[in-house]
């Protein structure tokens, strides 16, 4: 057995606080974290076809595992590749670790001169940390053997606390190469809990709850917004269940949608610009609405909080202070905590006396939800499909272990328009970005995270989408992961032609096969990367071969021919008080 | 006609300082920088199909026509998708004007809370200046008519002086429409050309060149290394002549060998760890070094210098004075400006004494690199290629206005190591990172670029690189450019095999079929990508086919099948004094 190298160290680290896999694309300037992760037992690994995919796919088996993803990449270029789909992982809090190899230090501190700064140094170095620093909750070159304990445990530190984000460490060659300074990965962890336990401010507390409430209690019209920050809850299920029996009315952000079936009475969804199309009404007359860990993005409270009644009083509670903040006196009652304790704090709400209060608001909305559920989305025989019929089609073929991924443009509305999340149980998509290509990548991460579990993965994506990553489809067949990958075909860059139509009389760009962006062959495409095709033409189609798709265990991409004019639902205008 | 937004003023600024080209993916938060282009009658743009292609291809299209070339991309994610490539061109000095879309103004302010930073803001909005202030000159978001003008004339001079690199405008889609504050782009340009003209002091002078040639005029054994930096040069061919007649032994870095064929007596090459075979034994014997233009990077001087004579002078002339500094002591003499105006200035060498002096070293050299010259690439008939045979043979068929595009891994060393630049008269490759998946996107810009005078370029790319961009394949195909795509095809990954090997007992991670990289079936790919294909097997096969393929105007991929176990040159022991 060779001597420990700090190489060796790092990944042992990984192995016993992150994920069991990291997401790879080799390289000669990572050389030594690669080997150290070929030999550690504990961990596996994927290789992606671009550095871009990487974050993207480790954070969408965060997302499903709860363990940190990781990422390994090489000098240079390959970490700047990593950049862009870092920046998705930064402002969705998703929780990655980034290693990457970087040139030998004495490239770096340029000869002795490290005051200096330069563009690049060594061959293909760069001076990524200042990079990411924007995009990390902690972004770290390490200069030195003796520094790895510390570095790591901060790492771990921020990995843990707060609003979670990536971290990124960048280790030179000859760092990576060094025989380690000793020391116990287990007592480190040890010793991080033991810090992070200390601080007994961080969680919600019951006199936060004793504030919210008796503002809840003057409340006729409150609604409560679920956000990201939910999934920092403990014993998530019994707030579930608490959620339901308290009969308030309550919304979701578009990444939590996934956790609350539609047929729960008082839940109404996804809210914003693009979710159901009575929660802007609801949103308008709500005189109360209770944040838990959501940001209360434009797309909810509209530019100038327009989408808002002008009397309304905002609760946040949001472990990031910013977020509070930046929404001024907007905020009544700004609540900067996590929520991990909150649910043994639930009885603080005076449940009878906020439902006497809002009886009347309930059953006037609870109205327009049905009604509005009663109507289902139209589909002709023999025609290309309508999206939303497809998307509420194709949930009824999930089984408890598929995970749904959805991509930019109309087949992203749709979803969170659409989805019932009754048989579905699992979506993992963007919260802000909504990313062109997004989808693949999130299918890999997803399709790793459940694959022993036998899981399935559909992956929605659209025709133009999809080029972006295309790459990653080689990932898919090389792997044989179980991905269905439902390529949305209309016409390729359908909502950039919406816009092009609706403000610009139809002075295309960039938009239609004669100004440049002619779509994919997807039957050409499959054969390419070595993936089973098939294609749904209408609804005959579907129901005929839907259910041979999902029974089979292959990677699959099916082309769905949709309406090149789908209309996305506007927000409903209704007479509600 | 309509009223003169911003947008369409900010793109007649583009049409009049910059290319008459724009690399464009459209998007939403772009809209009225899209329209604009469209409107705009002076200029042409070419959709890519992910924006990390977009400042790639630009770089090369601003190396062939020395306009700055010009990108233009939508708000959070396709500005964020561009960082990468960007960073490309930063450490390769490329000038590149991008122009982003963002969203509109009041949410970049967060209600009017701007002071708190918060890590989105609006639908896909992220702070995109400050993640692209460290790979750009100068990076400004404009948040008021008013500032237009001003910033328009920071970003011209910026483009226009000192060391080149990217120049980036974020533009907020509600500044975007504004109704523009009207003032002449004309006047501008011409204003802002005075204000550079008054700096007297940025070219290398009379002075500079005396003290260069007292130094000169004492050396035994001095090489001169051209960096980018003579791109500056006015008057280059002026210049070139000059550099022949003064027989003063000469090399190139990487990027500036295409301006010298070999058959230049003395002309030695590309020098470096990758170079010609033989430079690193002149290096080493060298006592003087004059770096005109390049940065001394470690693949010359070698870690810690030692690939130099612990007592050679280097004379650095360099318009980034961090260059210069990074070297301390190193550096005898620091010149830190442009080589603009050297050509004026050339009668201040005294070529007879200096000759006189380096008689004995010239020929000792001048043997060593007839020698090496003399022997052929060996290539056995019915096998797969050596691919520096294929590289000086291929070379044969360039004619004056083909372009030449080389890729990260073994195609990128053995170009430089064997490419003579007798017929061929361009290449555009990379200095710094040679990421992979480069050349592609290098060959679009290339294209662009010599399009209209009926140029060819030839796109060597590796069977792994390939993948990294490979939805640009589908440009090519779209606008039918002229673009030989040749695969060197050695089974994937050849060079993260080479060093698995020498270092790693042959541990294979993410480099062979059973370690998760299994290379791409390329017949299928070009048909997936509506390209002609051919494959070339052996020595035969490539002069059967090759008349055929470059005599076609067609965008073609050729898959050459090259051996697996290439072998790189390596730096030749000789016995030179």
């Amino acid at each position: 057995m060779r001597n420990k190298r700090v190489a060796d160290q790092i990944i042992d680290f990984v192995s016993k606080t992150c994920s069991n896999n990291v997401f790879v694309l080799t390289g000669n300037g990572a050389m030594y974290l690669n080997d150290a992760i070929e030999l550690n037992p504990d961990l596996s690994y994927v290789c992606v076809r671009n550095e871009a995919a990487a974050p993207l796919a480790a954070a969408s088996e965060n997302q499903l595992t709860g363990k940190h993803g990781v990422v390994c990449v090489t000098a240079g270029p390959g970490s700047t590749n990593a950049f862009s789909g870092l920046a998705e992982v930064w402002v969705d809090s998703g929780s990655v670790l980034v290693i990457s190899g970087q040139v030998p230090l004495e490239e770096i501190d340029n000869y002795g001169h490290s005051e200096v700064e330069v563009r690049s140094f060594g061959i293909a170095g760069v001076p990524i940390t200042k990079y990411t620093n924007v995009i990390t909750k902690y972004s770290k070159l390490i200069t030195d053997t003796n520094e790895v304990r510390g570095i790591l445990k901060k790492a771990y530190i921020e990995l843990n606390t707060g609003r979670p984000g990536p971290v990124w460490l960048d280790i030179p060659l000859n760092i990576q190469s060094q025989v380690c300074v000793d020391f116990s990965i287990d007592e480190l962890i040890s010793e991080c809990k033991l810090e992070i336990a200390k601080d007994t401010n961080l969680s919600i507390d019951a006199n936060n709850i004793e504030s919210i409430n008796a503002l809840l209690e003057n409340s006729k019209r409150p609604l409560i917004l679920l956000g990201r920050g939910v999934d920092s809850i403990e014993n998530f299920a019994e707030f579930k269940s608490w959620l339901i029996k308290s009969k308030i009315p309550f919304f979701t952000s578009r990444v939590t949608a996934h956790k609350f079936p539609i047929s729960i009475e008082n839940n109404f969804g996804v809210l914003g610009v693009r979710g159901r199309p009575w929660s802007s009404t609801l949103l308008k007359k709500s005189d109360l609405i209770l944040s838990l860990g959501s940001r209360f993005p434009s797309s909810i409270v509209g530019p100038n909080y327009a989408y808002l009644d002008k009397e309304v009083q905002l609760i946040s509670v949001d472990i990031d202070i910013n977020e509070i903040k930046r929404h001024g006196s907007k905020v009544s009652l700004g609540i900067n905590k996590s929520l991990a304790k909150i649910t043994s704090l639930l009885n603080g709400f005076n449940l009878e006396l906020i439902n006497k209060n809002i009886e009347s608001w309930k059953t006037e909305i609870q109205k327009v939800k049905s009604n509005f559920l009663a109507q289902s989305h139209s589909q002709a025989a023999d025609s290309p499909l309508n999206l939303y019929w497809f998307m509420s089609e194709l949930e009824k073929y999930a089984d408890p272990k598929t995970v749904l991924t959805t991509d930019a443009g109309s087949n992203y509305y749709a979803a969170g328009q659409s989805m019932n999340f009754e048989k579905l149980n699992y979506e993992v998509t963007s919260g802000t970005f909504a990313a062109m290509g997004l989808s693949l990548p999130l299918a890999i991460g997803a399709s790793v995270a459940v694959k022993n579990k036998g899981g399935q993965v559909f992956c929605v994506t659209g025709d133009g989408s999809v080029e972006l990553n295309i790459q990653e489809l080689q990932t898919l067949s090389t792997y044989d992961l179980n991905v269905k990958v439902f390529v949305i075909n209309n016409g390729g860059y359908a909502s950039m032609r919406t816009w092009q139509e609706t403000y610009f009389d139809g002075r295309y760009i960039g938009s239609t096969d004669d100004t440049g962006t002619k779509p994919l062959d997807f039957f050409k495409i499959s054969k390419a990367f070595n993936l089973d095709y098939e294609v749904i033409q209408d609804s005959k189609d579907f129901h005929d071969k839907i259910p041979l798709i999902v029974g089979t265990s292959q990677p699959m991409l099916i082309e769905v021919m949709c309406d090149g004019n789908q209309q996305l639902l506007l927000p409903m205008e209704t007479d509600l008080v």
